[in-house]
């Protein structure tokens, strides 16, 4: 090895992600991959005295944010704290004085992304953050560069591997959604609180960063339309794969007339599709431009040594004075119109119960007529015969959004309706 | 748009590729990507008045190479005329005289790439090949850099889409090998001459190129053992199915022991894997790093706007002076040995036809027996009555190729075999 300085490195958090890097920036052999010794000079930690995973050397934690940011020999920040605060905090003290970061915050960077970069440009650092969506999974890079000669048209991806471990257990097994969401959590696939999850929120900062790149703009998290899977019932993945469908929870940014589009929520989509085939706590993004055509990126999407690996990528980038700006950058064009979710064109899936009598049909079917939508199929399905009560599976053609709700209110309105178990949209391929 | 001087750019090579890249160059919303005009100055042919389907400024056009090499106002050349001569001696003046180069020409980065990438580094160009591999799927950019912390144990492969659609032709609608290549012609994805392909060599040059950037090695075409699709059968593939395997052209390479092996071969591929699953043209390349796990990248692997979008793609990268070397090149670490074909440990599948008697599954259990290789199962199909013979169609536990031949030999020996038709590798999952 060349006699070079060594790369002094400061890393905060030292959780599950933060623990995995500094194993691997203190095992000797990493300093092969750099060509010169890597020196990790600060750990900042909220308490001093909790257990942990990896032995340290003495005096690098600190419970003091002071002593990272103000130790010279620190030419690069690891985040790995997650949460917007203090995170955020940290990174523009460090970035606007000048101390490049690398960054797995998904929430600050899609929340604070475009900020963070022109404080990153003003004083000289650079701010990368391929951990922040997909786990190890190179997509930020992919974006930023590789892909940089189309004009991208869509993004859909499946960026939350708790959810999809939770719907293929529901799809392969016929779970319900409590069995299955326990299942995660004793597999440590979902979190004691798995709100962030389940709920789309998470996909929501991954997928408003995706779009932010791949379209040159910025789409903030609140732009994003979002749905959960907590309402997804094992009769639905039945049904779904009578009709030829798995079930996803899917995160779609599209450019549509000059606006985007983007959403999280449940859809069914074409068994032969490749983001249908993807399993478990498996990621998978598609990108769809002009030039490429479909092009998808599938591996894990989080874990501690997946998120390492794009860390450590980052890191070495930075390291070896990779230090012209990347191809493209959150936010480069300033904001693009965003098309509202009532706009939305798509197909529908709709399970609901209903009196099971003559006349019913029609009823419903009016409904639909008089919102303009056609149907593609209508298919009765499990009579309670105590009840008096049918399920009834219905798809539609392509319709509006808004369209589509005015006509949901009216259904709600039937006497003869009983229940409205799940409205799904069906993604095409 | 900012008053920059114009980029110049010089052409070799106006086929499908070289006619899509010169018509998307000369797209005047191209300078915007470019944030700056982009003149192509010269583009070399080999003859002035064939017909073009570009429309070309006027005294674009040479058929003299030395036009492109001498003028001054272009700073980066694309070759797109494949082909190792003259496209090695070209570049190898382009890049000693300092003017960066973007080739989609497999066949000279697997045979040259490390010689051409010391003659860009004695003179300060830079070479740029994304579109030699896989179409426009970034796949060397994340192997150069995204990937780099990673420890790259494997490179598994589809990297062919002629053969891949042949190959899915005959797996889905039970087509003869013969029947699917003149579908395949029909439909431009099959060259007239296709031997290249269906012989496996295009195939062998990706993974030359794969597998020196994974393991930061050279490895040349000719260590890499190779095997075409021309022997396989409908029958194959029925039984492969009934064994619940797809057939795929595979391209692999290990890293074992501290030595490469890499190898192209029709492989059975259990069913549910993600590359089991690619389809018809497209391409697909796994990479199992030890952070990482695995990553799949997948997209259409040829046609003259996916291998646009990687040459453009690689052009603004060379263009907005993205001038650091990569975090890795191939060769970097020189080469490593290569283990042989013969050490190769797999299972296999093997299809023949013998003597519908008493003993014969004896004998030919023990030939098998003779090389300590164990059975996994045997299979008697299709009894030919009038011959009296029966198809046989047999898999074993993990066995050494060298045994496997061996074991090939005896049994071709036995006077109660009356045809091997395939031997095939089966790839554990």
């Amino acid at each position: 090895m060349t006699e070079k300085s060594a790369l002094g490195v400061g890393l905060l958090g030292l959780g599950v992600i933060g623990s995995h890097v500094a194993a691997r920036l203190l095992d000797p052999t990493t300093a092969n991959a750099f060509g010169r010794p890597v020196e990790l000079r600060r750990v900042l930690v909220r308490r001093l005295d909790a257990p942990r995973s990896v032995a340290l050397p003495d005096g690098v934690l600190t419970d003091d944010f002071t002593d990272v940011l103000e130790d010279d020999g620190i030419d690069i920040v690891i985040e790995a704290m997650g949460g917007e605060h203090p995170a955020l905090d940290h990174l523009t003290q460090l970035l606007s004085r000048g101390v490049s970061v690398v960054t797995a915050n998904k929430e600050v960077v899609a929340k604070h992304g475009p900020a963070l970069m022109a404080a990153a440009r003003s004083s000289g650092a650079r701010l990368r953050y391929e951990a922040s969506v997909g786990g190890g999974i190179p997509i930020i890079g992919p974006l930023q560069d590789d892909l940089l000669a189309n004009d991208i048209s869509s993004v859909r991806a499946i960026i939350n591997g708790t959810t999809n471990y939770i719907l293929t257990k529901m799809s392969q097994e016929g779970l319900a959604f409590g069995d299955a969401l326990r299942q995660a959590q004793e597999l440590g696939y979902a979190e004691p609180d798995p709100a962030n999850d389940i709920e789309g929120r998470d996909a929501v900062y991954k997928l408003a960063i995706l779009a932010s790149l791949a379209f040159h703009t910025t789409v903030t998290p609140d732009e994003v339309h979002c749905e959960g899977i907590t309402a997804l019932e094992a009769d639905d993945f039945q049904y779904a794969h009578e009709l030829g469908y798995e079930i996803k929870l899917l995160a779609i940014a599209q450019r549509i007339d000059g606006a985007v589009q983007a959403r999280v929520h449940p859809a069914l989509l074409h068994r032969e599709t490749m983001l249908a085939k993807v399993e478990g706590p498996f990621n998978a993004v598609e990108v769809e431009g002009d030039l490429v055509g479909p092009v998808v990126f599938h591996g894990r999407g989080a874990g501690p040594a997946p998120t390492a690996s794009a860390i450590i990528g980052d890191l070495l980038a930075l390291a070896r004075g990779e230090d012209s700006a990347p191809g493209v950058q959150m936010g480069q064009r300033g904001p693009l119109p965003v098309r509202p979710m009532r706009e939305l064109e798509t197909q529908y899936y709709l399970r609901i119960s209903a009196a099971d009598q003559p006349g019913v049909l029609a009823q419903i079917a009016r409904a639909f007529g008089d919102h303009t939508i056609s149907l593609a199929s209508v298919i009765q399905k499990d009579a309670d015969d105590r009840a008096g009560t049918a399920d009834l599976v219905i798809t539609t053609h392509p319709a509006r959004e808004a369209a589509m709700q005015a006509a949901l209110e009216d259904l709600k309105g039937l006497s003869v309706l009983t229940a409205v178990h799940n409205l799904l949209r069906v993604e095409a391929a």
